[in-house]
């Protein structure tokens, strides 16, 4: 494949310690070395060397960095392709000039995630793989980052082949029959087909059953917090971002600013929406009225409802059970410090089978049942296990659950006694859906949607 | 030494492509290999290498990331200590959730500025050296690039060794004539003090002299835009900001969040103050009242002075002439595209022999002359050089000039009939002022203090 050399910044904007200026392409080495003045010429470096040196500006002979530049040859690189990293002091200014020079120099610059495009195109890793880097970068929690490494490393994808594996299989048996129907193995071929398609139709369903858990690790639970005035909701947000520390802002020196209110709740990664009008203002309720109560809840996945134990339950109480039927919702009994004044009877009618958790957010009472309330709504059993290939990425699982019903009705028809070649048809069909996880037979402008999400630089 | 064995994150922080735990020490390798898996530990790995692998979780068995590793033996090093940096993918949890594995082996989390300051106590750099580190991380233009590329590569040390070494020769030469009067050397101590101390004293004035260009090259000018409303302080806000894109934002992808509007005019970096308040509303002179102008202007170092041609003056502009004296104001009489209302001559003669420029901003017109004017006002002759050996730094220039300070009394002492044995008090005085410069002879906490100001992972 014809590729041009390009480059780009790799590491985040901002003032830091290193900043990365990376190139790939067939002219990678030559053109850093046009920049490059150290002990010997880059073109002369081993592979997977480290080489200190400085950058000039050929137009003027500035001495314009002191670099340490990563020569990285093919086809053990990142992107198969001859790859260089110049590692700067890290200011903004210094690695845009850096990277200005290396276009000047002929390379153009990178569209966002087209080294990891590469990568993909270059058949170093498969759609999925790629898909995985993506996540393994915006991933929240710890738990998050290993569905994602998982995906890095091929362990869905391997899941994945080995079904279109027992489909191909299948597929390659009914061409046997239909070729040399003289073999008359009809009989067989039905077996078999039903055999395997039910294999892969109940391997698909388990790996859609990790489906609802790895999009929450994945893209974090949309969390809302409501209830009256004064009942407690900014001591129960306070309560959890205190006790869960926020995710990332558990190292020194780390900047919050750019940070979502994440809150990592027993490896649940809670999404807090609108927490700046919970730290502004009490009444949202009140204040805001029904219809942006009901806004509010409707965008979140899960809904924590605060009431006051020392108050009977109110008219505006009731509205917001109402308002948030049909919704998962953990029901908090706040103020147990305080007299009970509230029917807790009629809390639990309202409350359904969803959990109700009682708390004195002031003395620090309740909030280990809460949080557990919050792990055992969404995972089921124990999460603490290796293998983590959960299906997680909404692509992934819109594939899988078309392929499954693919199969369905191949195995429907099989059953009202269709033709076999006809049955044939929905299995290569669904060997193609599952191909298209992996990358398999995807359209380039899928590709390119796909890739655009990628920082620049990766 | 002894040192302990550091760790910190050296890229920026924010989701990115690349992110770098950077660890240094005696055992740094050792550390590192204790969470590697890769095709062969880290200890066998040569220096400067860049090996492949997998970080594992040591407790958990977990894969967390895959990642590049630099393997950097001593003393070849930014801190003349073992190092090894850790490329991950970049994601914020990705890159904390190294750090922490590598600080649970032991490492202990650097300082701000701790590597670099390792890199001065080791005796790679010295302290100037180690200043134009910080200056190149915060360059807001090419220029301040080249300037402080050059402290980093020592050429204000030697400059400062050079005199030193005349002091010192001084020094010792007087040092003879005390210890051996017989030699009866007085005369010509005399005449050597005088001539050494006159060089040295012309040398620190020619640094001097850079020192206004240097601390703007390194600073920026702060600007203010002032003037009655609808004379066209927007539109001269825009022009400045169009032409001369913003710093560092003329790289497609880059975030303007974090920078301050900093416009580069012909080698100037203007650090443009107030621009919210031009942005937001007109009539910053009529509705904030002259105390807030006045305070506005005096936090200013050039006054941008906007005038409408289409109007008679009136006694606001006057009062701003007013409040702006004593700084450097650049009149602009802008719409020169209307007819002339203006008097011109008055405002030549308030201007007084500070620069007075018409301006059309409507049509683009006249804004040539006005960035020609703000280079003139502050660079005189061209700045093309390629040794820009500037002393920028407000320590640099504070230590200058006392050392000058010094060696003016030793030659007034010297004329005035004093002893050598006197006169040599103050020679000893500016040599150790002028080792203050490069760090020779500095307190810890001032060392301490330095360094702080660096961002973490340096």
């Amino acid at each position: 494949m014809e590729m041009d050399t390009i480059s780009a910044i790799s590491t985040p904007m901002g003032e830091g310690a290193i900043g990365i200026v990376r190139i790939s392409g067939d002219d990678a080495i030559q053109l850093a070395d046009n920049l490059f003045k150290g002990k010997r010429p880059l073109a002369e470096a081993e592979t997977h060397t480290i080489n200190y040196g400085h950058i000039k500006d050929p137009d003027t002979g500035d001495i314009v960095e002191e670099v340490m530049v990563s020569v990285l040859k093919a086809p053990r690189t990142y992107t198969k392709e001859n790859m260089v990293e110049i590692n700067c002091h890290g200011g903004l200014t210094s690695v845009n000039r850096v990277l200005q020079l290396v276009l000047n120099e002929g390379a153009r610059l990178a569209e966002p995630g087209e080294f990891t495009k590469r990568a993909f195109l270059n058949g170093r890793i498969d759609l999925s793989q790629a898909e995985g880097v993506i996540d393994l970068i915006r991933a929240k929690t710890d738990r998050a980052m290993n569905v994602a490494m998982n995906q890095v490393e091929g362990k869905l994808s391997q899941r994945i082949q080995k079904l279109r594996q027992a489909l191909l299989e299948t597929v390659a048996h009914v061409e046997v029959n239909i070729d040399y129907p003289e073999y008359d193995a009809e009989e067989m071929t039905l077996e078999i087909l039903q055999e395997k398609g039910s294999f892969v139709k109940k391997e698909i369903d388990r790996l859609l059953q990790t489906a609802q858990q790895g999009k929450i690790l994945r893209e974090g639970l949309s969390t809302v917090i409501i209830g009256r005035p004064n009942v407690g909701k900014s001591s129960l947000l306070n309560s959890l971002v205190q006790e869960n520390k926020a995710i990332v802002t558990d190292i020194p020196g780390t900047t919050r600013d750019v940070i979502e209110e994440y809150v990592n709740v027993r490896g649940v990664p809670l999404r807090l929406l609108d927490t700046a009008g919970i730290r502004e203002t009490e009444d949202v309720v009140e204040r805001l009225g029904v219809e942006r109560s009901r806004k509010v809840i409707n965008s979140a996945e899960l809904v924590l409802l605060v009431l006051n134990n020392n108050e009977p339950l109110t008219e505006a109480d009731e509205e917001l059970f109402k308002l948030s039927e049909g919704h998962d919702v953990i029901t908090i009994v706040n103020k147990t410090d305080l007299e009970e004044k509230i029917n807790l009877n009629r809390v639990r009618k309202l409350a359904g089978n969803r959990p109700v958790v009682a708390t004195s957010l002031l003395k620090d009472e309740g909030v280990d049942e809460l949080e557990e309330a919050i792990r055992e709504l969404f995972f089921e059993g124990d999460l603490e296990t290796g293998d983590m290939s959960y299906v997680s990425n909404s692509r992934h699982i819109a594939l899988l659950n078309q392929a499954k019903k693919t199969i369905d009705d191949a195995l429907g028809a099989m059953e009202a006694g269709m033709p076999v070649d006809m049955v044939q048809i929905d299995i290569t069909k669904a060997w193609e859906l599952l191909g298209e996880v992996i990358g398999d037979s995807v359209s380039e402008s899928l590709i390119d949607q796909l890739f655009s999400q990628f920082c620049l630089g990766k």
